[in-house]
């Protein structure tokens, strides 16, 4: 299901000069997570020191990060590396669905009831329960005795763990919302070919969405606990046990620490960390990393909850 | 599938007055966009402008707004005018479901998975992807090339354009939120007899709403791309290239120009403009129209985003 | 479907001593709901005096609070009470799906698509229509002339009145979010026994999730009117003719007196009483009883509206 392509066809694709040695890419990751056969892309020079230690085949970027390239490192040199990148993910996306491949495998002792949908290369544990509606896409795994209620979504590729709860009418693995800019304000989809990890023991509410990752994974860790409504982003990372009340959001690619609390209708802004322990009040809004765990916080803008108390009682002050 | 209804007869269900000439009237309609087919209605002098100038056959009115109305325009007399005007329009709502009607016409090379509900006098266009658990409604057009993933729901009449991803769990022309309130309290259903409209390489996320309109269309331009658990009211219009990212909530009737950024968690009241090119932070609540375009704006109340962090610095200071 | 336990099998799944004489329990209630066939718990001194009075044959409960038990109530002692109430709860948990039970009976004139799922033991009245996606769990029962559109789901023992209207992909009856805490931080799930009843003439939007109680019921009272994207906490009651805009959130156990109007995105916390007739602006955050029906509120913290709109122009003025 993963597609290989070679340097020279990419780089025709996306209509950039390239002369050197060519070879098969499998794929494309961030600068620091990329591998000898992944390509990746620089647009923002505060990435330049992952950009300079980066093990990716060949990077998109500007002709002036150039020097700043691995020896072995080839660049992919454009005024516009994020559009490229843009299009460089359609190339690497799989079909919507697998035309080929395996029946699915079912474990023991299921109860799958009709109107189930099952991709394919797709395996279930042993004694899970799903109900009418819910649909499984392709090269699922699935764990021992989950329950997964009606009319629940799981895209391609996610894997859930044992003893898992799925409430009604939730998607895992939709697509993270990305998109690279044209100069006419037009948006170039980034392909999500990345996908959605959950552990043991999480139970998640109904009318949740938990989206894919645009390269590696979403992932949320064993004995995590979601109401309703929530909001989780790509390539986001929630610790174990933690606890996430209805109508929160998570901006992408933030990671909260073990046993986090986020209160209701509470929002975290993409590309934070949360220190273990936390709580964030109902309504809070983190805006900056949490780096001492073990805190209570509120408000928005966010500030300790015991000084958020102080603050509202000074505002409320302003009208004697 | 229209209905059409003699004027003596609408006036004999509303229980009012009417001896004039009687006609066939084909709907309900605003002051301003009502046809000289359709009735309209007028329960707040601030209309009154569009009710002089109305093209509609005949309006509900209070007695002392009839001398506003234009020469060849029924009065419809009431005391309740807008309490009379919901049980019309319950007269004109169509079928929940076509009792007759043609089979679906289904493009080339569409991949239509099993228990997907499609409608009657429904046109889809050609290299369509439906998941299982998609339904789409009576008297809908899809166009080419658009993917729709499961448990997707598109009411009747909606009309969805080419080159789309509709994400898991969303709605499609769910019933706008409008009522008429009795004298003790009670809710009367204002029917929500128009549709919603979504233009060519739109993609929508996993679990939102896109209300129908009461009257007329509400629209979703051409490149908007939206993401997750996001609420659009009936009979907004959201403008070319829009992005409005989770959570965001758009009440009824506003309208929001090209490339307008909404960020995480934002709203905007009903009835209200926002120029081309604004951005609205995360968390900004719009309740005023924003008349000059391209600018950031945050908080709520709103300020300019500039504004905003200073006037926060302040509130913060209140501690000191 | 209810279970039924005796009091020394539930002492020995819970590791407690008992010595008193065997009887058999049919549930698990508040002490001030229980009956003298359930038992219940107490794990906060507040509820000393439902402690005093309660009617339950046994309470889970710690050594301290024995001496206030009523003359005939048996004590179950634990250092953990609300941990043993959360392994208690599944004792009493039915299952998921009912294995054996009467087929649905049907009313007349219903229109009931395709792909529908209704469980065992379950009542449909006349004159309904169901669209394809709908699933209906065991023991539920649906009024006359109510319209349930696509991929609604209705979890087991609800109950849903007459000319209601549920749009699609909304979900009653999931989970109540309710855990007891290990000391290592962990989260045991109290399985939620409770259900969801909802009155006549109720519409609810699309994408809303009603929780069902952890005990008893979660009401929806005749003539609410819910927007779309909507979370109500198990255990609530929402007053007849209550209006409840998009986005808001319930937190469990609050009751909405009648009439009372929530503007979007509104919140209010958990085990709160809003009097009739309350109106809470957009975005208001209630965290406290409001006892004075008729008021509009606004803000976080609320506030009267008039004293927020005062407020905001005195913090505005701070940049002066």
């Amino acid at each position: 299901m993963n597609k290989s392509i070679s340097l020279s066809q990419i780089a025709k694709e996306l209509n950039i000069d390239f002369n050197g040695d060519d070879t098969f890419i499998s794929g494309i990751n961030t600068l620091k997570d990329a591998s000898s056969s992944q390509i990746s892309f620089c647009d923002n020079p505060k990435y330049l020191n992952d950009l300079k230690t980066t093990k990716a085949k060949a990077v998109l970027l500007k002709e002036e990060l150039v020097e700043n390239l691995p020896k072995d490192c080839i660049a992919l040199v454009s005024n516009q590396p994020y559009l490229l990148l843009a299009y460089a993910t359609k190339l690497f996306a799989p079909n919507v669905l697998e035309e080929y491949g395996k029946e699915p495998v079912i474990g023991e002792n299921c109860n799958i009831m009709p109107n189930v949908s099952i991709g394919k290369n797709t395996i279930i544990g042993n004694n899970c329960i799903f109900m009418s509606g819910v649909f499984i896409g392709d090269n699922v795994s699935i764990g021992d005795s989950t329950i997964i209620y009606p009319n629940v979504t799981i895209y391609r590729n996610c894997k859930i763990g044992s003893n898992c709860i799925l409430h009604a009418n939730t998607v895992i693995g939709s697509d993270g919302f990305g998109f690279a800019h044209t100069k006419d304000g037009q948006h170039i989809k980034i392909y999500q070919n990345g996908n959605v990890e959950i552990g043991n023991d999480v139970e998640i509410g109904s009318n949740c969405s938990v989206d894919r990752a645009v390269f590696g994974t979403t992932k949320i860790l064993d004995g995590v606990k979601m109401d309703n409504l929530i909001q989780i982003g790509h390539n986001c990372e929630i610790g174990e046990y933690t606890i996430i009340t209805s109508q929160v959001g998570v901006a992408g690619s933030s990671k909260l620490g073990r046993n986090t609390v986020m209160g209701a209708q509470s929002g975290v802004a993409g590309h934070l960390e949360i220190a273990p322990y936390t709580t964030i009040a109902a309504r809070g809004g983190v805006t900056k990393s949490i780096k001492e765990g073990g805190k209570i916080w509120a408000g928005f803008p966010l500030s300790e909850h015991k000084t958020w108390l102080k603050l509202q009682a000074k505002i409320s002050n302003l009208l004697k």
